[in-house]
């Protein structure tokens, strides 16, 4: 870990907890990727897949961002999931039960049969089943697209669990937690589509 | 705009649509706050509230990240909400339904009574009644927050909607959408806390 990986604030909410790490990458679907160009910062949203010890992020050949990125400028990757919101007897102390990390580090490419691989890694963890259901991606489309590894070596993660906390002051507010979570709706097939609803579907409406 | 807020990929996408933009502050409640310190891209997730043209965000004055964000280092900020998995005829065209938004430029801090303003209307969009049942913040919790707005001058607004797409091969496999929302669970009230249920708290749970 270097200094920029030591969190300063709530040291009590940071763990390196690779459990913990892993539950929270595989069970969300969309992280922002940040770099620098040109002094800046530069953020993009991307679907991302662990595999193992690190992270895999995919987009097309075409996209400058990921070309800057695979030439090995340094990036972060920050996943986040809202939990639950806190209510707190005041306003001040309300909050956000939350888990979210910070993936620090540089991305190499991944090519070839792993590619091949990591792609089917993608579909898996998006929709599981699927690769199973359709034909394996053709070379035209492995072609088009740039697959990046960053590795799990650098990270925070961070979370808040829990009561809202008992009050420190006289109140008769109340004070507890409100859940909240995502869940699929019924799917919806195109028009057109006369086929039926694949296993791998169901499962995912199911949740 | 600045050449860095320029999509060259899927410029379909894309639109300086306000009110879509809008509609996707308004509804999330995280993003992710990214910058640069020595040349290194530096991000942190954070809950966010829009105020008209601008974004808040709030931390402790105490957080490193933020006060160096107050000093005028140049950002982004990403939102996103995963709408819906697409799931094509093939792995390779399977996708997501999305709405993202990156915004960029450069904080400055929200200080007295704008600060108390903004500290309300934070507490406002996450618990939407919330701050007439409670004791407004006093001088010392607003002493120790920092409040940055973040004009929505420049920013990049993507989304991806509807259907999966016709085929463009023969196929005997299902192709549609799989909708995706967040939702709140049952209230929890803390252990001790003896007050009812309040309006706000079963609003949010109503959802």
């Amino acid at each position: 870990m270097t200094d920029l990986s030591r969190v300063a604030r709530y040291p009590e909410r940071t763990t390196a907890d690779r459990t913990a790490l892993d539950g929270l990458l595989d069970s969300e679907l969309v992280g922002t990727l940040s770099t620098v160009v040109d002094g800046e910062p530069w953020s993009v949203p991307l679907l991302f897949a662990r595999d193992g010890d690190r992270v895999l992020l995919h987009g097309s050949t075409g996209a400058g961002l990921l070309r800057h990125v695979a030439a090995g400028a340094p990036v972060t990757f920050t996943v986040t999931v809202l939990d639950a919101v806190v209510v707190a007897h005041t306003a001040f102390d309300s909050s956000a039960n939350y888990r979210s990390a910070v993936i620090r580090g540089r991305c190499t490419p991944v090519e070839a049969d792993a590619a091949v691989a990591a792609l089917d890694l993608f579909t898996e963890k998006v929709i599981p089943g699927r690769t199973a259901e359709v034909r394996p991606s053709n070379r035209r489309e492995l072609a088009a697209t740039l697959v990046l590894a960053l590795p799990l070596d650098e990270y925070v993660y961070k979370s808040r669990t829990g009561a809202a906390g008992a009050p420190d002051e006289e109140t008769d507010a109340w004070y507890g937690t409100v859940p909240m979570r995502r869940v699929a709706g019924a799917p919806v097939a195109d028009d057109g589509c006369e086929a039926p609803l694949p296993a791998s579907v169901q499962r995912l409406a199911g949740d």
